[in-house]
């Protein structure tokens, strides 16, 4: 039923490349099938100006595509001088998922910034910048550690995401672009190492769905997540 | 347990107050407890530029809170010269909400736009808006029909929202704003008038909820959902 | 000759309504006629930069009409990413009006912001909003002092703000939008309880006006003002 | 009295340079005492999209300032990327008074933009650009006339315009500099040849203005005037 | 004396790899030592309005760094909402320097736009983006071919840069970043595959330079402008 | 062959002429043929914040058009809301040469800003403004001294430039506008009083231009340049 002959329940093969450039504490590269994000963790210390003074660090996410990693291209946010809704919700999500895996009281008043740019988008791209990206933040916090800026390790799991769809009616895992364009319901899942959810952002996009359909993706949320959890600590291994 | 001293299940008092002013097609006051938030709907002939051409209509939603509608002030965002993240992504998801709700053909290549904007503030403006958006939205198509600008009433159902989430371990309904401060959880719910879900956004802000919380997370919206969906009823009866 | 049928010195029934929102140190919604202003005053110590260390307090305001307050829809200013150079002017004079009745030395370095936000236009907003941005004044200072944040009371007078021009060659107050939109000359006039100037804006919008007409005009806005004064005392009383 | 040496109704000495520039279809130098604005008329066929189809011609105004035209550097308003609420002010007014002057269908469907930029301030920077826009505005109308681009000349009167104010308790007419930044009260006015008003806009900058004071302000506003339209006619003789 | 052990005209291995991404119209990674640079060409039939009815087409470019491709983090420039001159001037050089390879009549009607965003940095970012950018031209135009978008090619000849300068008193080619930041003279070349100049950039930066030094720069920049082109070459057989 | 009937190398006449606005620590307005450009210098105690604490001074520039020196208008950058590419490119350009005049240790923590406006443009107004802004950095950095902020004088050298070209096949100096628009190659060339190179920019318009040529235009710029020295000191003397 899939275009690509995956079940319903099979995730594209998932890359992770470690140190793919070289001046970021943490770099990067996540592949799910033709996706393709950079993540870069930056360490910084001080906080933003409305932290200052609680003894706790913090940790942002911004998220950018190039703009011609999609099929046609967009224009460039930066021309443009700003940047779209869009992203704007999508890096407000993987701000809020990584944060939810420190603990920003261990990590001190020290802020750790990951820029997640999408080369190249076949779907998926938010889930698959949270995933990466708390690979590179892993790296970041073991630089921290390295350099003494830390005393503890204030990582608190790993954290994971993936969309879940129901596309002609069947709930499925991990869609591509040619199913995410034709799916009534999409649906973005966060979740910790052992299995708790961080986010859930489901939407109807052509027709309400039901609680039964809800609970099916949710499932298959959590046996994807599963994999890329394995995944990300075969990674860091 | 709740400040309110209000059941795990029990919704604030709903006001909805239709023709509050005077030049909107659909305009209406929603007050859920001390929440209050005016939705104006405003009909123009013609789609914007993405959408010609199709023979189909659109629903934009804009959403905006007062500077002072809030504890202490926030700055104005026209001022400021750019909407924050958290406006954007709740005017998104009014958007998709009221879309889910209309279909788009028998609209015809005519645009309603509902512009939400808090008057005050006290938890839960993004979900107040999309119940009273909905009935803006009726009285609005209820003019086009008039005008004869439409054949037909594209509405498909109503639409209403609520938030839940887990407050000092506890799943809780329509939660106000020193429970949403504490709240371990915070979920957002949009559900049709006959029980399917249009949109799930559930963020974990200290700690990770489980697929049992999720669960009854679910069950108080729906019956909130249904509460709200008699309030719209009998404010447009 | 009205359309209203007012005579040429008649205003609009005035209503002021204190503690309107719950939030605000002042609110205050008035409405002349069908037009609706929601006047919300924040305290807030320190001063601006170019303020500080002179000893002495702000006054500042800013305006806003909701997207929908008129007859055919107004882009959001938010969304436009700036605000026109109507509104600019606007917040001026109510800025410049506001600083005139308050002694900024016994304020000492606090700052007050009154947020006008009309809700309902039909014609007068700006100075409907001098009008009632006073009384939540008033209230915002009697916050202050309450709070001991202030020793004395810093307000020199009440001030008032009436539009006053010449609709069909005839010298009338209070315009209303059908009058406003038609007439030749268009002038705003800010006063003290005391009958003094503190702002004129006369505009020919038409046709130039004599030195007369500017007489006749200057006479209706004083006794209107008288009379927004009497209704601003009431309000406080 | 006056730091100057001035009686209270004496202005400064008035020059008015045409052809200033080579391009422009009207360019004057005005310079009255040390303040020195280049006011360039461009004239293009066509109007703004919100005049199409009127068969009515527009009349716009830009105002700048160098960023050393003053005592201490302004910041420059392209660097910051936006125009001051004062700049925004100013340009509206001398716009709507050059506006006053011009039969807009007589001007057909064309537009006069004329860019007002001050060279040197030394007070009356607004004033000075309405009169010296207005020569301007005249040369390119006989531009206009010249090209056959109009059959009869738009001028309904030529239109000038002073600042008058009360310093150190007494009416005085054109403030310079030293004397506008100790001002009570600070008022411009903008009248046609014939003596009648096109603008009038008095503020009280420390203290309330009796009825009185306008009276005196607005007569000396007339005499300055009227020298300062003999002045226009001269240079276009 | 070069920190890498290089000799004075030695530039750093070059590596050139088409079809990089998968969507655009031509994509190359273009390599030289540690710098990394992304160069997508995106094909689209029309012209920018100011090249409207003039039978001719256009080539534009733009150029970015990813926020972490330097050795600490540049803030995004999509989050600051506008580019820096920096980033303007730079890719106005590529897009003039590819503009210059290009025949616009027989291009007709269409526009190619590169953009060029910088992976990992290490100096000479903007003449890498250049070098690489032509060759993605190259396969963008042989798209264009294949598709009968375009009868004969528009290419007059390749296109290659690189910097130069003078680093401790002797001019070397190819400046890497450590080498960039100390040399007191830095100049981009850019010239046609037969040796004629395109753009040439010189800059002091701590000490003039004479013409003598100019003269063994651009000696040095053909010299290794040669080998570039071969590269190109290379990659495109 | 030149369409003033200058010869290849003959320069405009120029003059420059100090003193030019009353308010500039230096003020200089300098004419080459037609292209007239304001240059105020204005003089400030302390430094941006990316050059605090190294006990180092910091020179900047800022370069814009009036709306009308040109042709036909070109928008107001204010009212644009920012700054082209090509406004931002020369200022960067302008700073850069002045800066290299200047040794920063000695001028201390201060900053000079040179304002380059073009109120008349014909060709050339980069190279004008540069050699304008040079003779008031002169006279800012005596204000200076004579003010004891300075202790010693910090200018290493007088800096000018000249615009070169290759026009109709030939190799000219200071080309004005109709020459400007129609050469093959344009070049602009900053130099030191002795003789040294500062800046070198440029570009093949239509066609690539051989090193034989760019050794023409260098020798051309030599000579122009030593004149431009020469008015410098005249006007200083």
């Amino acid at each position: 039923m899939r275009p690509s002959g995956r079940t319903t329940s099979q995730i594209r093969p998932v890359t992770i490349t470690r140190n793919f450039t070289a001046h970021a504490e943490g770099s990067v590269l996540i592949e799910i099938g033709e996706t393709k994000v950079l993540c870069n963790a930056t360490v910084e210390s001080g906080v933003p100006r409305f932290m200052k003074g609680k003894g706790k660090g913090w940790v942002n996410a911004e998220y950018g595509m190039l703009p011609r990693s999609t099929h046609t291209r967009n224009n460039r946010e930066a021309t443009r001088g700003k940047q779209t809704g869009r992203t704007m919700e999508i890096q407000r999500l993987i701000a809020r998922s990584l944060r939810a895996a420190v603990d920003l009281k261990i990590l001190g008043e020290n802020t750790i910034t990951i820029d997640c740019d999408v080369i190249q988008a076949d779907g998926g791209t938010r889930t698959a910048s949270i995933t990466g990206a708390c690979v590179a933040l892993v790296d970041a916090i073991n630089y921290m550690l390295k350099k003494n800026m830390i005393k503890a390790n204030p990582l608190k799991y790993l954290v994971a995401a993936i969309s879940v769809g129901v596309y002609k009616g069947t709930p499925i895992a991990d869609l591509e672009y040619v199913e995410d364009s034709e799916a009534e319901t999409d649906m973005n899942v966060v979740m910790t190492e052992d299995g708790r959810l961080i986010e859930v952002q489901g939407t109807a996009e052509e027709e309400p769905f039901s609680f039964d359909e809800m609970q099916e993706m949710l499932g298959l949320a959590k046996s994807a997540i599963n994999e890329l959890v394995d995944e990300q600590k075969k990674a860091l291994a």
